[in-house]
């Protein structure tokens, strides 16, 4: 039954790497076949530490395998509408970091062609599989909070990003709160027709200089009537803060930050406990694994990927309406972006 | 050095007994020497439980007794701005439940007379006596978190009150939300520029015929840049939900809910814990007690109030501003509130 | 029906005023009607502070008023025994602070005199009337533990008693750890059998030159089979420690230490919480107010008190048991203690 | 730097297949070159699962492979002397899951091999490695805690092994306790004089045929003067539970149980809370690795294993204290054990 599916990383970046090690060694049924990266050595450091058979500086050398079977897509974000494209149209199946593209037409060129192919494309929003989230998801799901109300994420990052980072990210409410859109499509089950967004530069004037902020609140309001709250800092000095709460007419439920240990520290001056994990590779290292084991099922499955392409394409469009938003001071509808 | 202050409850409902048997017993420097109430039953009663030597139908007679030096009013929302007006000329301190009215001319003409009579003035905004929000706050001046940039407070009820308060209450901006427009301005230590308002009706239709919501999110604009969101619901299954978090650059503090016990049953279904305490007279005690006491000493100091009528009036206008926000789905200055 | 109950204190230490203040203010039910101490300034000052109309250096003053129905015995511990055998002799209700002696002997003629005039006696256990541990009893009762296999208690002090109150307390099994054997009955609802202590000196070699120790570990094995341990540490430096775990065949309940609030604040250190509230006074005040309005109930209802002869007797033979266990290094069987 | 160490496994069954698993995948500088098991079948399944090179049924086929440098024994724990004295004198390097003998003169004999040969041994005291037990040791080494008074380990299975199990086992205080006695040394830092040990079958009386007990509560006085209490139970029915307390002069720690997810449900009837990980596998599988890692890491380094020989010893004599306590209901002296 457990067949094994042979797949490719593309890019040797950390997120490849990443994501590379667990194919390697992980993730039963996957046999990790090659990696390519631009910068050769990338490529080729990976594959020696991970005993990949084949190394490339050119991913079509991987798209022209036969035996590919699927690949990962993790290099820049300019390149992954058009290497879905090209992956797409050599049969592949389709793992990609999140976002496809900033621009919505190359995003739908990109979906098309994965139509097109009839490949899986999965895209890489793998908070939805961290076991706070899934299982919040479950107890939404099965009613015991019954109507939802009112959904608060807050979502801070321990240290901005380099300033070259930001200035092609897209900014705030693409590179950072697109995780919390998705977040609140997931666990709501419903599209949002409202945003409104407010901001400010907080942390670093620099940051501002790149046309983008570094603090953000948005107030989202669902088609079935939920709102919600989404609050983002680029720089919580305390780590990592990655909390959700839903609440409803039958309950709340709410999820704490994960730290390093269950330790309570008394002295004469307070009671300590440990902040909680550092940053995304500490805190979701476990929803990685548990994205790509659920990529590959449904390649072997021929099931729908638990990501879809449309899943890929809202949250841009949110984080767009956001922008406007808050570029505007006005609440704007989601299908004012087109 | 405690010397006695005569105080005299206008009011004999709910709150007014609360503050008459704290007055009583409770708080040491205090004389309880009166209590009326138009429903002369409801003075006598109160009186005779707690020992009050005088009972009266007609506040007027506490007015004129040249004895007491302060009045406590907890009449019906409509009476409190003339009866404030009453009392400051005759020369009585005066704690005034909130809010002092809902129309602005109204306020205006109150503190007006407060002023030209130069007698004190403190508005009933117990929660900022509550020792978690009073030490929330010391920690905030004390520069602990740094620069304020996010605040959030959530704020819900165990259940909503009767349609017919709900009718004259001024709906939930006005009634619920004061409340924490009093906390963020508390906290944050700033005026509020801009608001922006969602709401629905979710938890009884009732409410929406009466021209009201019951779900209410809000976005306020600090002057210092600090953002903050309020989250309002009147129906919280699981208790009265009163939570606040102020995040800064160097930090972050929340205010968790207080409970009945410290006590967690495991068994083989799960871990469980005490819900919140259920209302606000659980919760509140002492924050009802400490605020009294707060009264006191500054009459006997001739001290500021800790709680002013600047503090009475701009939680209206937050209100006011919210309403027109809801109405009107737009962001709304404060200023536009006249 | 609540027919008031004229009560009068004896002995106006610490904890005799705290009584007086509950009985003059937050006791329904009760009339303070008089006070006395063989340190006649201390019993007035109290008086004039709670005017409570009579005051007395002679304890008989009060025996002898026929109006006074009830006494509140809070003298110091040599004087209980003798206290208690002359109210009951005048036909009076009795509350007596633990322990009534350190000598079996005049426990049981104090306990045969209260028989013989058929008085209540109720001791102050007040630690059974808080709100986690009663609440916790009833949990165990109910059966939602199952069979009770293992109990544990830690109780620790923030700082030593005086030296002088250590050399004729009868040491740390009879004047601290007394609390927790009653606990430990109260909880398990069966008596001991065995004893087995181990102690040392740890924080202060002036205990140990005393012919005490400060630190002390019990191991308690109940005639139905359940285990006990109780910790005593005479100072902890994070706080009055008052915990208790009860785990059985169906699940396990946990007290923990309640706290000032409820606030956590993270910081780039750590993130920190309250201390214990400090000691008995902050950590048991409701405890306090309760054990009184039940003793005062079991007078207008004729009901058996709450806290018997029997159980403020038993403790004391644990202590001694545990005194003897410690002394000789073997376990004691409280039969043996005559 | 990181060169590969060769290492081979003894024994398939569940922990065996554990180490296996870890070696082949997630243990960097390890090269799994082969597994035997009495019952080859079990081996060779384990061999293909994780590629395992070579599989055999005779354990001496792996001692005779000169490539082989360390060995990690997983057999039954009856054939731990044995294999220990045949991997040194073969001149492999041993890891040893505990215990290495129920009997201290075939420990004796076993150490003496090693001794003798000069390789490394560590023994499988896993639980040292856990995150939450090696921060508190650092914390009560560091001198946080100043002087240790007492010390509280609580551990509890979740189900009871097969009574096959439990009449080999050696008891609770050796196939249970044993690793509460390592952990008590371990976080102490020190050697214990006198043990005391109560017991009882509340559990299952199956156990009790079987010359076992289910419920035990020990007591150890450390040379130092520390104080420790363990309380074992072969039955929590809210899950695996692995608590350790460590009080001193300065301050306490204490380490919580680890759960699935920090979720918190809240709805009318409580705030539930997810139970601790269930069992040993789920708690202590990052554990697991990290003193594989570290045994590793003293090959490569040449260094002393972090858990000795005398660390695999010493618990056995404490648990054979315990018994005798438990038997003749009296204090017993380590030393009294030969």
């Amino acid at each position: 039954m457990n067949e094994s599916v042979n797949v490719a990383v593309i890019g040797a970046g950390r997120i490849g790497r990443l994501h590379a090690a667990h194919l390697a060694h992980r993730i039963e049924g996957a046999r990790l076949t090659a990696i390519s990266d631009v910068r050769l050595e990338a490529a080729r450091e990976c594959a020696e530490q991970l005993n990949i058979p084949e190394v490339f500086q050119d991913h079509r050398k991987i798209l022209d395998d036969p035996q590919v079977q699927a690949v990962v897509i993790c290099s820049s974000t300019d390149t992954h509408a058009s290497l879905i494209a090209e992956a797409a149209a050599a049969g592949k199946h389709i793992f990609c970091e999140k976002p496809i593209a900033l621009d919505l037409k190359r995003i739908d060129d990109a979906l098309a062609a994965v139509e097109a192919a009839g490949v899986k494309l999965q895209v890489g929003f793998n908070r939805r599989f961290d076991a706070n989230f899934s299982r919040m998801r479950e107890v939404i799901r099965e009613g015991q909070l019954g109507d939802l109300h009112i959904l608060r994420i807050t979502s801070r990052d321990p240290a901005p990003p380099p300033i070259e980072y930001i200035k092609v990210s897209g900014g705030i409410f693409l590179d950072m709160m697109i995780h919390d859109f998705d977040m609140a499509r997931y666990l709501v089950g419903d599209e949002v027709e409202k945003v409104f967004a407010v901001g400010a530069v907080r942390i670093d004037p620099e940051i501002g200089k790149a046309g983008d902020i570094d603090t953000a609140v948005v107030t989202l309001q669902f088609a079935n009537g939920c709102l919600a709250t989404i609050d983002n800092s680029r720089r919580a000095v305390y780590g990592y803060d990655q909390r959700v709460e839903a609440f409803g007419s039958e309950g709340m439920i709410n999820a704490e930050n994960e730290t390093p240990t269950r330790l309570r520290l008394s002295t004469s001056e307070a009671a300590r406990e440990d902040l909680p994990l550092y940053f995304f590779v500490e805190r979701y290292t476990e929803s990685y694994l548990t994205e790509m084991r659920a990529f590959l099922d449904c390649i072997r499955q021929d099931t729908e990927p638990p990501v879809t392409g449309v899943d890929a394409r809202v949250p841009v469009v949110m984080g767009k309406a956001a922008r406007l938003s808050f570029e505007q001071n006005r609440p704007v509808a989601v299908a004012e972006i087109k």
